[in-house]
Parts: C-alpha cells; structure tokens; sequence
C-alpha cells in the first residue's frame, strides 16, 4: 500500500486553501508533538528569504515540532513588513498549538516581491489548526507545490533492532528556481530516537548525493530548504546509523529524482554516472557539466545520440584529471566510445534506445575510482512557454 | 565605406567550396606575407582538436604567415588519422604558399567525430591557392560560418604618429559550441610593426574582455580560437601601445556581441553591466551569472520585467561580498531597485522597453568600484529547434 508522511506514528499534517492561490490548497502545516531532533539545509543564495534567516535561529535553539508552510508567494524582497509577516506566522502557530515560536519553523514559495498576504494566513492558520492531530499527508504533499505537475511523496523502511526504521518526505521544485513561483521544497520525518546534532550530519551527507545533483535549468532559489524531524518512537543504536544514513540517502534521492523528472516543460529525466574519476569532486564536477548543458538536454529531447555534445561537456572544466583518450561512454548501457575510439554503433540504433523517458548517460574517466551520479531532465518548447512570461 | 580583412595593405584572404559542405563556400585562407607578429589565445576545452595542439606549437616557434580554415567538419575525436590530416593541410598549403609549416595554423569548425575528408581540403587548397593574392574578405568571412545566420566583420582606424592603425577582424560562432557544428573562431589583422609577445599581451586583455565574456549557452567548444597578426606596415611607439589595446578591445568586443546577437535561435542581444564591485573576479561572476541564467533570458524573451530572477541570479554565488539591502537595478536606463527597495515603476512601462531588440540590465553592488560588462542572448524556441536533431 502506498504510504505518505502522515502514515508514520505522531506524524500530523493537513492543508487548506486560505486564499492566497485561487482555489487551491496554499497553507499546509506537519506537526510532531513528541518530536526529538530535527536538522535542516537550507539555500546558500545571498538573497535568502526572511523564512530561511529565522529558521536558521530557531533551529538552533529548539527542536522543530512543527513547519507551517505556504505556497503562491515566497515573501522575499518584501522589506520589513516581510520579517515582521515571517514571525508573525511562527508566533501566531506557536500560541495554536501551544508550543514555544523557537520549535516553529516555516516556508514560503510563490512569487517574490510581492507584498505577503499575511492576514489570509493569519486567518488561515486559524482554521487550519483549529484541530491539529489531522493526518492527511497527501493533500500536504498537494499543497506544496507551484509549477510541479505532479505531487513528490516517498516512504521507505528497514527493520532494525529496535523495530522498524521508517522514512516519509514531501517535496516539491520543478526549477531549481522555477519562474518568479517556485522553490525547492523538502520535508522528511524519521520515527528514530536521535540527537539534533546526528541527524544533521547525515541530512548533510544525504543532501550532498541527492538534492544538491540535481538541476532543472542551473539556477538557484532564494527559499530552498529540506528539513527532517525524527518522532524518537524507534531506538537506534550508532551501530545502526549506517542503515539510517541509507534510508535517508535512499529517500532524498527519489524525492531529488522526482523533482527533476517533473523539471519544467520536461518529458525525460536524465541520469549521468560519472566513474573512475581522480576525485570526487572531479566526478561531481563531469556528471554536472553533462547534466547542465543545454545542447545536451535538447539532444536528449529529440532522441539525439550526439556524443560529440558529451565530449564538449565532459572537457569543458580544465580543473578536472583526465586523459582524453581514455573515455569511455555509453547511452542507455550500450557503449559508444571506448578508450575514446567510437564503437561504431549505428546512429539509428542509439537513437530507439534514446526515445526511452528515462536516459542514462555513463561515462568512465579511467582516471580514479570515484564517482558521482546527477540527475537532469531534457530542456524543451515547453520550458520556453512556461518561463517567457510568469505574471 | 565599409571595410573588411582584406582592405588592410599586404593582407591577402579568399575562400572557394570544397566540397565539405554541400554548395556552400567551406575553405578559406587568409595570407600576410609579411607578417611581423602573430598572437593566440586558444580553447581551454580538455577535448581540444588537433589544429588547436599544433596550432599552439607552431605559433611558439615561428610568426604566422598564413591560415587555413574549412568549416563542416571540426575534425575532433577522429583519432591518429584526424592528427595526420591537420599536419598535411599545413603541410601542403606552405608548399603552395613557399613558407614553412610552422608559418601556418589552421581552423576546422562542423562536426565533431566524423572522418575528416581530407581530400577534397587536399584537391580545394590546390585551386584556392593557386593565385595567393585574392582580396575577398567577405567571402572568407562566410566560409568560416556554421549555424550563424549573419557574417561578423569589424575594422577601426586611429591615427598614431606613424599614420594610421587599422584593424581588421572577422568572426564566426553561433553557440559556445552550438549543435555539433559549430565554434568560435575569430581572425584578425593589425597593420603595425610589433613584437608577438606585445602583441600576445594585449590580444589577451582583449579576449578577457570580449569572447571571454559572452556567452549563448554556457557550452565550451573544443575548437575555439582567436588568431591576431600584425602586418608590421605602420610604426608604433611603446608610448602609443594603449591605442592599440584600445583599438583591439574595440574590435574584439564588436565581434564578440555580434556572436552572441546571432546566437543560435536569439533575437534579442542582453547586455549586463555590473558596477560597485569589491573585486573584477565579483563583477565577472555576477554579470556572467545574469546573462547565463535561463530564467533571465527567457523572461528577455517574453520582454517580461521579472526582477525577481535577476535577484535570484545576483545571489546565486555565495563566493560574492554583496550586501542584500543595497543593489540598484535597472532595466533599459530605467532604475527598478533603488537599495533593493522596489521603485513602483510599472509593469507595463518596463515591457514595453523590454520589447527592445537590445536589452540592457544594469546592476550597482553598491559594495566596490570594480565592474564588468557580459553579453548574452534571449532563449527561445529556435534554441529548441536548432538543437534537437543535428545530423
């Protein structure tokens, strides 16, 4: 059966529509009364929005129990009167639920530089959380989103000692930023007992793998934040953090994969395998240039096996270690160069392979063994309708 | 009057079709023979073609006397049978020129990985080289073009105490890299009497601050050059050396925003120009930041005045020193942000001067006095078009 983030044991969440976005759900809350730790990334552009600043404080001083989130406006560059709207809704939540404002944290994606609407959600916040122990994780996970097509939801699990390990998240994005709405988004709970600092250290490494290689048109928001909370219902021993760290990396990643898949005007997501670099940031750096390149991502498009577009894209960084004649690539497994000799696999061929929704493009340095793996979408007429005119 | 490469005394330049391309003029040489200096700055594309190893290694040993380009195939990743092809082009064309073949340097622009035919080069330099001393600098100017729809040509005069400088360039590229045709090549003439490494100094300023700064789509080509040689007709004082730099900049710069004018699918050119800068390295980041970002070029296409992206662009890089309270925004000459406070200029004023085909976006950091000035090009439909199948 599929499960969602209200499916883990003292997980709340809900939303309502409170006005902000024209008939449609915009103001959802995930509230974890007996939450134990909570830890958070959140975006490194300069101009962040006024969420971001105060969550960073708060998430410092207190373990988050709860996350109140809005869509269909991003409340950045708004000025003073944006700061003020910003706690205003943490201190407005907190006396609702009767918590402290410090365990609140909150989110915000929609359109910048418009004035924030802060008395629909003070109204909504009302009605919203007049009954908190709601447990409707899907139209949280509805919500959430701007451009998105589809709704982002994982569920994982693993047995441990101390019971089962489970993992929930919510996302959402369709650009890195997407037009003037759009963010990502990412809220996960763990039903694991463990400290704030722990949790931090492995949404960090998860983080790393998974939201931060991924890219819909290389450009980055002023409000992208992932956050986890953990319910501590499970003791988990530090023997067992491995098995941890991989179900959060496992969860990260789909919900990574999901967000680039549904990348705007997308029709095919794209993974690129980089190995057998010099380093792992030479890897990160390849698998990157591949993903991001937009002559790249309309081949893909167009089932277009150019191999030559890889090789530009792959050479392009000077810093990187390599031998120019030691590549080797495939598309879709089926190898084109070797040690950089073309493999004389016909055209046509590659090109059925390439009309599948999901492309993989490996590519081998022969220069190391570390590797890296980012995720893409094709660039298409589609990104160009939704972006030349947002308002 | 307007005047090309081949209006400069002892500059001597036409083209003819080979046969590489179909009915298209596709080889082309322009001859100084008495040529006094020679400058180059090449590709830092890792990939990078053979003519670009053996350009670097003839222009260390000797003055360029001639050069030899064909466009339709970039003969790159064609193994030890594409090295051997651009060795023998040189080869033969200094026989039919009487020079060494370390005099020469050669450029080939089209597509990457398919056998170069170096036959039909073979039999074309035998016709195109029998008189040397044509003067048609507008047919080379087209021969040289891939996926560019319009010739760019540049000449400029100053009067110096030994007559006149003049300068003479012509250029061609569509993309970075566009499809697997294309590249950016750019050959240009001085008229004075000086030294390669003066000359090698100043075509370096130049390019910092022109090629090295536009940009259609981020991509590297593995054949980009740049070929400056100085005719040594008219004398020139170390003393009048920054009008020569000046003069070069001009006509680099000229060049440069013509490639990204004609970028592949544009119709727009995006000039930023970013000023009050702690550092040039700031000032290049953000400029090159804004006129890269997908989301700022198809909003220029849609003339769509969506400032909220280029703040998103401005605060991409968390590397910059930049205070959020304090940009001045502009679009057109029509100041948007003041101190990042919203100036209530409207909507619809700003489209309609966003309509413009040159577009102008001006950005004040408020925090240094360095600047910087990057050209790019709107991202349409056309991009999409062009890209998504190129055999």
């Amino acid at each position: 059966m599929f499960k969602t983030l209200s499916d883990l044991s003292g997980v709340y969440t809900s939303a309502i529509p409170c006005g902000i976005k024209k008939d449609k759900l915009d103001l959802a809350y995930i509230y974890v009364p007996k939450a134990v730790a909570s830890a958070a990334v959140f975006t490194t552009n300069l101009f962040c929005a006024p969420c971001i600043t105060r969550n960073r404080q708060a998430l410092s001083t207190a373990v988050t129990k709860a996350i109140i989130i809005n869509s269909g406006n991003a409340n950045v560059m708004t000025g003073p009167e944006g700061i003020t709207s910003t706690n205003q809704s943490a201190e407005e939540a907190a006396k609702l639920l009767t918590l402290k404002p410090e365990e609140i944290l909150t989110a915000s994606t929609g359109i910048i530089g418009v004035r924030f609407p802060i008395e629909k959600l003070s109204t909504g916040l009302q009605t919203l959380l007049r009954d908190p122990l709601q447990r409707h994780g899907s139209l949280t996970a509805e919500a959430i989103l701007t451009t998105d097509l589809v709704k982002k939801e994982v569920y994982q699990v693993e047995k441990i000692t101390g019971g089962n390990l489970e993992i929930a998240g919510i996302a959402k994005g369709s650009g890195m930023i997407a037009p003037n709405m759009a963010t990502m988004l990412a809220f996960l709970v763990v039903n694991v007992d463990i400290h704030s600092s722990d949790l931090q250290k492995m949404l960090k490494v998860a983080v790393h793998n998974s939201f931060n290689m991924i890219s819909v048109d290389t450009d980055t928001s002023t409000s992208d934040q992932v956050i986890v909370i953990a319910t501590g219902e499970v003791k988990i021993t530090t023997s067992e953090f491995p098995i941890l760290q991989k179900i959060l990396n496992e969860a990260c990643c789909s919900l990574a994969k999901k967000i680039a898949r549904d990348g705007e005007g997308a029709t095919k997501l794209i993974e690129v395998r980089v190995t057998g670099a010099k380093s792992e940031a030479d890897a990160r750096t390849v698998a990157r240039s591949i993903g991001d390149s937009p002559l790249i991502k309309t081949a893909v498009h167009g089932a277009d096996p150019n191999w030559g577009r890889v090789i530009m894209a792959v050479g392009k960084h000077p810093e990187v270690t390599l031998d120019p004649t030691k590549l080797d690539l495939a598309f879709q497994g089926i190898t084109v160069l070797n040690k950089s000799n073309p493999t004389g696999v016909t055209r046509s061929e590659l090109k059925t392979l390439l009309e599948a929704e999901s492309v993989v493009i490996d590519v081998n340095l022969n220069s190391g063994s570390e590797q890296a793996t980012f995720w893409s979408c094709d660039l298409t007429k589609g990104y160009i309708d939704i972006n030349v005119d947002y308002n």
